[in-house]
């Protein structure tokens, strides 16, 4: 926590309206956490865990149904739906490139993915279920079994078609191709810079500095309180990483999403309330800037943005393992 | 509805207890109608609707949600849920190989696939959607709006991975393998035969002879009535057909399902309310058949008929049309 406020509050110091920052391009892999070692079964088996609805109470959520690997890795509502029809309190953040956040869930409250892949199969308006309920239909269903044990039984390390979208106009644009962003987009970029948006969607992610795992980049969100937009989009009604800590300072402090395939993961902020990238940009340089955003600047943004829409890897669809006998998921409610 | 009258009378008087019945393999392509030919883009299009959930009013079910390609191609819910956790009357069908049914829906009530498809979106309980709203949110998604131009102006045919699951072990044997089945296995074959399940189950989908589009192929059922299980799984509380037809005869009449991959839809039955195969096959001798069979035969023909789950083709993905500038799925109840 510490390192993160430091961090914080040098970057409030010093870094808006800096020029000459240096953008980068998304790497082709991200950082393998020492204590997870990614193997071909591994993936497999994760694709297969990610993809399975069994993991809900109700037989009928998968990861997938709230971050959308079809898509933008959402699900393009204002709050997810989890099992009978319940709403959740935040807007479902995207999937694609995660693995570069250092910490997960909009308040940080996981250290790792690891951690983070744990929280909504036990949430009961997620996905209902516990993790007794879901280990137990695991070990009845015997692929699974045999699968697990493969998968750690092995420690050869290999990368398959990760969920990161590289390869964007901005990244080739950055490796020297400079007809890859139009000359709005480099307005843009540029207006991105100097209005200060840089600050904290910064790194390769656009998400903050690439930091130690569990490390987390938080911000507060709004920075200038009583702006019109506080109101109509609610914006402090949910306290934040204080929900998480407790602590007074945490209030209001959230981890900086990545702003990689933004445009395909209307609507926007943590509780879904702004519909357009267009109004998000603008709301965005008011709270956290104080500044007046022009229509024609926050297009040219929003034009930029639009460049960091990355390649997505092609996905075969698992083999979801049979269940063998009988349905695990019965009409329970 | 007069040639399948005939159809089911001459089976049931001629078909029971027959030996030597012609067992079928599955074919490599479906029959597929004169006035939908199939091409490659309309497959990819086709593919991308049955995997888009803002076909449904909340923006959370899509046709795979009940219908998982990646499993059974159903939910093994015994009835589904649709938006907002509502429960469907009766148990998903597969849809693994359903291009070989001469009508869709346990009733029939749709003659073709091409008409079936339309039900769900609209269905209160399933997709909870309207027409109207969905065409009016793929006309604002410009890719969609392209491929249906580019699908609706080309008539050149192919078939690519078809939702067809050939290559069983059984259809590996009726080729000439006799090594595809286990010893039980053909003994559960022949008495799938002498015991009469093949009297309605024929062909190559085991859901009764390839016919017409159109036409279907339905029976009674319960066919005799008064059993022990009749009540117990409440076998007559959905009226079936009749429901469509309003048609005194067609009481109880519902169009036979396939057996292909059946080892992996549990539970069994219109309603869902059988849970293992084991019990369904004991339940169909009895009330479709009048025979009490025992434990030891059920498990012969059980395991002959997972001698009927097939190859599932490597699907890959769909990547879903970008929604441009804001969410269409709002937070509608």
């Amino acid at each position: 926590m510490k390192l993160t406020k430091l961090l914080i509050s040098t970057i409030l110091m010093a870094g808006i309206g800096r020029a000459a920052f240096a953008f980068e391009a998304l790497p082709a892999k991200p950082p393998i956490p020492a204590d997870n070692k990614i193997t071909k079964d591994k993936i497999e088996l994760g694709k297969m865990l990610y993809f399975d609805p069994r993991l809900s109470v109700s037989g009928t959520v998968s990861c997938n149904s709230c971050h959308n690997l079809m898509s933008g890795g959402d699900d393009s509502r204002p709050v997810s739906i989890g099992v009978e029809g319940k709403r959740g309190g935040r807007s479902a953040p995207t999937v694609w490139n995660s693995a570069f956040l250092s910490v997960q869930f909009w308040d940080g409250r996981a250290p790792s993915l690891e951690e983070q892949a744990k929280g909504p199969i036990a949430n009961p308006v997620e996905m209902g279920a516990t993790h007794e309920l879901v280990v137990k239909r695991i070990s009845q269903i015997p692929e699974y079994v045999e699968l697990f044990k493969r998968v750690f039984g092995k420690d050869d390390v290999t990368i398959d078609n990760a969920v990161i979208t590289h390869n964007s106009p901005f990244d080739r644009y950055l490796k020297g191709n400079k007809k890859a962003l139009t000359a709005q987009q480099v307005k843009g970029m540029k207006l991105f810079e100097s209005t200060g948006c840089v600050s904290c969607h910064s790194g390769p992610n656009f998400s903050g500095p690439l930091l130690p795992q569990g490390t987390g980049f938080f911000m507060k969100f709004p920075t200038f309180p009583g702006s019109i937009y506080e109101k109509k989009y609610k914006l402090t009604e949910d306290m934040g990483r204080y929900t998480v800590t407790k602590n007074e300072a945490d209030k209001h402090m959230w981890r900086v999403p990545t702003l990689r395939n933004v445009a395909l993961t209307a609507p926007y902020f943590h509780n879904g309330s702004v519909k357009t990238l267009h109004e998000a940009v603008k709301v965005m340089a008011k709270v956290q800037l104080n500044k007046d955003l022009s229509d024609s600047d926050a297009d040219d943004i929003v034009s930029f943005l639009k460049s960091l829409t990355g390649q997505f890897p092609v996905q075969t669809m698992p083999r979801l393992p049979a269940t063998p006998g009988e349905s695990l998921v019965g009409d329970q409610k």
